[in-house]
């Protein structure tokens, strides 16, 4: 009886430890960093030196300053005259993840994107977003009258208040729903992409849906995958029409992992009611192009679906979100309902 | 006190009888039209003869055929030998309403889009759809092979259900949310259009939005506006990626009004919740930017917005529906919560 | 002898006999038609009553008005102000021609296309063009500033000039390649489209190869095929970049064939040197995409290419011409030189 | 008289010296390098390595291997199995040229792109090209067949000649039209763009343009500017529209200036007959806007044009010609007549 109850014992603490060794997702370590950004990143590119190293199950808290680098704050500064390229959209990190390798894909679990001060700003700016002629739609006309407005956060009551001078309405007051509108990794083939522009790494996406409680996959494209997010905007519509969210700065928590051997072509969400696939690329059809051929194979390929039955259903059950349509690409989710799964 | 009495009753009287007449709204006897409908039109033209007149606050009453005239229903059926241009989307109408004239608004309220038979036909066509080569963004490339679906509804339980026999999940079992995927006036300039291509004048939007509780709101181009609809989809996936939503017959009730004097642009859409805007052109993005244009537009005209001041607070609260992105125009809905307008 | 003689007569009179009758493109009564319009139509549309009747073979000698209607003809007079929509791109027809039904091909030589007075008219219209917002591509933006421009026609020595005040130049003298702007029959499908737009039937392609030299082969939708043509330009760039070419009446001289039970999805082309498709559509890419795509499937169908060696070698000689990318929708024409035909 | 022969002759020589030191085009030491290349670079980017160091006037004479690396040169090879991303269109370079510094203008005449060896390659590849579905126009079709095409080469001649044994010509024989199909300088804001891709920095623009006898103006962005160039096509049609030009291997001589403080936006072009500007995005259509708009532009700054002058001649005398379509981003060169410049 003795033996016998020892060697349950034993049994039992080697079932453990299997289960722990054999876990991707756990280690005898998991480790919480509190990391204070002192520099700021404008280009997703292999070649930065990461600001630290992570193992997969770690936990991150950090920081994001303003796509403006916090330097427009009142409403009589010009984001044009303060602000320059490169230097927009400033990224917290590369952060190096242990073990990641091209071929897989990191995880980030979004704990926490909550806006830190009380204050918000948006701007019109010339020739920038998508009603106006810019960059790339290129025309002859004026730009539009640049502005810069700045909403009064109030973060117990999760509202942003803008005054409205000119208008009937006085102001208005509208919920919170902080993201990253930006997250990403290194690209692929060397190449190294402003954080304006999204892409296949994820980037500048400007997507609602990368908010807390939503699970990010990104393709690892070099060692480490090299991750890096910030942009936060307290609230935003679809489509970013002005080019311009309720720009803040932001606490961000992140639980990091990696899928060993899992490659997957474009960012992938996922929360609690949906999966997700982010396209980004210009014209705005081929971003939904992309996010509706990725998520009908993603479904053909983890779900148990047949290609053409998963056509059909979620042609009939899936919704799109229009991410952003005024950075250098569009961006497109295609969210399909989780209880269509099985 | 008897004078004043009845001085009294006469006012009264004299004031809802002003009220009546005044009102654009009411007439003394506001009809509710029951039609059958016995030939079906392909086109909206100004000059198709109207199979009925309709006094603004009438009612009317109706039904319509699915998009392939009722002629596919089973799995073994091949809509492309079927069915031929330009003999899809069978359109009910059209109807002319008296006193509606070019530089009016014609108001449909949607009161009831009820499927009223037990199942609905979604089909994979050659050549036709967002994820394959088609008339349009023509390619060299094979077509996807053709599947006819034959999904069951149950209007007492408000589902649809399909038998995926091909996948693990075994079935897919979804809520019905029947919907006019076209509605429309007869067009601008002596245009005719076919029922498959939704513009200015409405048509197949497949806009899930035009539901049972909304209204619709139109441009009138011609003398009596001559309305027409049908295409109802008892569910349908944003863009309606493989070209065909959930096609089913259909009972229709709708209220009919004019707005004298009012000039619209493009369809405008009103339920309790959103103002909306449908635009609907190719490429995607300029239905996206018709649909938002307008919507500032339309914020500053009659909500006593600035124009800048509701560009920016559109940019921040406005969503974006995706209606077709298969038919000769794409379509885009530009939303804004109605609370937001004071 | 005798007998011989006159057997031989009977058979050489038999022989042209049944040459003539055995030739679709001529017959006993080849006639010309001169025609003088008394009116013009806004739009392409199968029930618009034709003006004359042709036998294929025939002859057609006319005129047309300029895109304005002759209504602007100084460098003061604003056509925003002057004309308005659907009274623009005035088409002289339609035409009918005897025998021809749907699923012919219509054949139009060009004969003559030669500028009738001295002078031609371009303006920059408000919010017309590819280099502003317009009505699909719809911008928040002001307009361009508005302009007239009159340029002198010396017919005689083949050239316009037009005065550069405000240039350093002084003036632009450049030589004419007058050619029909548009060109096209009755729509399929009891569709009537603008004058303005170009699609399936022809119409508004603004494509400077429709000039004297050229055959021009469109599909038939309608009995007699229902051909207008009008808009003519003296001169033009690629892509009509501001919206109008040198707009001027002119003199047409056209030759009308049909072959019988040739269809054609897209107006075709051909000159001494090239064979061409046009496509027109919104976005550019797709109407480039319809041009080149039909372009194969012809070198297969009618000039015993291989279809991938006639993808391989249209990859290699093919040049591409931009029509217009300012009208409802945009015209490629993708050129294959006959050389190259064997 | 002595004197005043001798005061001559030191005046001839003072004018010939400052001449020379004031004209930025010349110098005392013109050299020329003769440069083997022993690598390749698969991305513009300002962190590569120079190979070589370039005084302005300098002349560079080296070669270029052709898109694949010279794997493949048989039929019944597939470049899909022997090429992989990002190891295709090998670039030589990166050139640094003394004193180019941002917001210069890099001048690159080119005398010499001259074929060396006696075949050229074209591919059909899967899934690349525009008459196919690719990466960004994502469709769930199947690819197109592969193909390898190997066309004989005859350099005296100048001629390319592929037999066709599926098509009744039997072979198809064409002239050669040598040019660079991809010409660059390193990106702003420390981008790294694949050597498939064109953009503000020029790149693979793959326009028949860009041939011996053209000037490249190209936007200097890092110091010394980093120019590279490589996959040459021996002969290619407009779009390229397979993906894939007459690849080959050849002879490049280049003269090589900088224009201090000449900031240009895009890549510009001379001949001996146009000026052009080539624009390189997705959509087409805003490959077309770019171009034009900085045409415009150009001739306003440069030629002594008003800008609205400047459109309308634009409008009327301009052509444009469509580099590549299938590229991650399309080209477009707008072309302006010299004879029109005074």
């Amino acid at each position: 009886m003795k033996v016998s109850t020892l060697s349950l014992r034993i049994s039992v603490i080697l079932v453990f430890f299997l289960c722990f060794i054999s876990s991707p997702n756990l280690s005898f370590a998991q480790q919480t960093h509190r990391f204070q950004p002192t520099k700021y990143y404008f280009t997703y590119d292999g070649k930065h030196e990461p600001v630290l190293k992570l193992e997969p199950g770690d936990i991150l808290i950090t920081t994001t300053v303003d796509a403006f680098g916090n330097k427009v704050s009142r409403q009589d500064q010009r984001a044009s005259e303060l602000v320059h390229l490169p230097e927009v959209n400033h990224q917290t990190g590369p952060f190096y993840v242990e073990g990641a390798e091209p071929g897989d894909t990191l995880v980030l679990q979004l704990l926490n994107v909550r806006p830190n001060r009380d204050y918000a700003v948006s701007t019109h700016l010339p020739h920038f977003g998508v009603l106006t002629g810019e960059t790339y739609t290129a025309m002859l006309t004026e730009p539009l009258p640049e502005r810069t407005y700045v909403w009064k956060l109030d973060l117990t009551r999760n509202l942003a208040t803008l005054d409205l001078p000119e208008s009937k309405l006085g102001k208005a007051e509208i919920p919170l729903h902080p993201f990253l509108g930006t997250v990403g990794v290194a690209p692929a083939f060397g190449e190294a992409v402003l954080s304006l522009t999204p892409a296949e790494h994820g980037g500048n996406m400007d997507c609602v849906e990368t908010k807390a409680g939503t699970t990010v996959y990104l393709p690892v494209f070099v060692e480490g995958g090299l991750f890096m997010f910030g942009d936060v905007h307290a609230a935003q519509g679809d489509g970013e029409i002005c080019g311009v969210g309720l720009e803040t700065t932001a606490d961000v928590t992140i639980k990091v992992d990696v899928i060993k051997g899992k490659k997957i072509n474009w960012p992938r969400l996922e929360d609690e009611t949906y999966i997700m696939v982010a396209g980004s690329t210009r014209p705005l059809i081929d971003a939904f192009r992309i996010a509706h051929t990725e998520m009908v194979r993603w479904l053909a390929a983890d779900y148990g679906f047949d290609k053409w039955e998963a056509f059909q259903v979620l042609s009939q059950v899936g919704t799109a979100r229009v991410g952003n349509v005024v950075d250098p690409r569009y961006t497109v989710v295609a969210k399909f309902p989780k209880k269509y799964l099985g």
